[in-house]
């Protein structure tokens, strides 16, 4: 079983390794969101499982990790496509357990994710000398299915240079309020790129305190990565070519 | 020009697209550490100009810049190859900026980068539910080519609940034992993962108080990324093929 990192969305992104293992898989089992163009590069023959998490036709993690065991089990060869990296809130840890656990043996192909390619796609890199020397990436989705802890506004808000935010378009209001209230300016630079890397992205530079309202009067929506930070002021004019 | 992440080591995970650049390249200006096969991509005619940071031979980051504008200004197809991603710690966004102020068209083409690959290829996510819902990625290499504020340690120690520490082998002994003095406990599991991805990758784990020791004795040295924090415990047993 290979679980492999499609990339933030353009399916040029995806790796080498990544299409090679497509082109000869037995089964493919996607998330929502993968290009089709990349299930396309799997031969005719191949069974394709789709366990995007749709609202109203849920796949639970536990049916995922059930069907890699069943098809590897079977000797298939099984590519496990996943958006982004496999291990970066992309629940590959968990799968990679589950397959551990059952003996069956396994392979990550990492993959660009969009915490980087997405800032990347409208000019904006994480770190930058002068601006930026660290970063921190947070997950702004609540996962449903457990009570987390929440988020530590007071080390973000204060910590790392460049925030970069995944998921977060649903809490953003939320997330930009908590940020400002300890600590982070409000004229910070902030950027949203939404469809990063495919031909219809959109990218909103607004301060952080007009972030949420310019980016809901605008109607972005996800899948989008949020940038905070100066360096989301970078990169504002692109050279026509 | 195309600003091109090479990935973190291992030839087939660089991009799709990034290897169809290479592939019609006219010249190729790259960094120390790029696999010589990935350098083979490119048309037997290009120019390939090595621009690695050697001790003893250094290349200023000036003088890369006005590599890219004189060879882009030509109207070249000039492939900028960088380790990792361009805009991780890579000096791309002042590439980028070098290219935008002499009005030269680029595209950044971003890559697998090691601060996840390499965890990845040890079995570790940086997240995991459960034990992970944060990191950060920090560099450890201070610029010798100017006086940074240094890190915060306060920040660091207690702050996400992974760590990722790129170039970090110089000053590793100083970094564990300021993140444990600021906070962090010298029980947490870290690791050392060095030539990711690539026939000589090693892999040690300890936990953040023995660290920098047991690496010295082991021989490990760059390049090499250091994950600290529990996920640094995961995927301690590979399943043998």
């Amino acid at each position: 079983v290979y679980l492999v990192g499609a990339g933030p969305g353009d399916p040029e992104l995806m790796t080498v390794r990544g299409a090679t293992l497509l082109a000869r898989a037995d089964v493919v089992i996607y998330d929502r969101l993968i290009a089709h163009s990349l299930l396309d590069l799997a031969p005719p023959s191949a069974e394709r499982i789709d366990v995007g998490k749709r609202p109203g036709r849920p796949t639970r993690q536990s049916e995922i990790n059930a069907l890699l065991v069943e098809h590897g089990g079977l000797g298939h060869e099984v590519v496990r496509l996943k958006g982004g990296d496999p291990f970066l809130f992309g629940r590959g840890g968990e799968e990679a357990e589950a397959l551990r656990a059952a003996g069956i043996p396994y392979e990550v192909v990492p993959g660009v994710t969009s915490a980087f390619a997405a800032p990347a796609a409208a000019g904006i890199p994480v770190t930058h000398r002068g601006l930026a020397a660290d970063f921190a990436v947070v997950s702004g989705h609540r996962d449903p299915e457990r009570a987390e802890a929440g988020w530590n506004w007071a080390e973000l808000a204060v910590g790392p240079a460049t925030l970069v935010l995944l998921m977060g378009m649903d809490n953003l209001a939320e997330i930009t309020a908590e940020l400002i209230r300890h600590g982070r300016p409000a004229d910070t630079p902030a950027a949203v790129i939404q469809s990063a890397t495919l031909p219809g992205q959109r990218v909103l530079r607004a301060p952080l305190g007009g972030l949420a309202a310019r980016s809901g009067a605008a109607g972005l929506t996800a899948p989008a990565v949020v940038v905070i930070g100066a360096v989301a002021a970078l990169g504002a004019e692109p050279v026509p070519s």
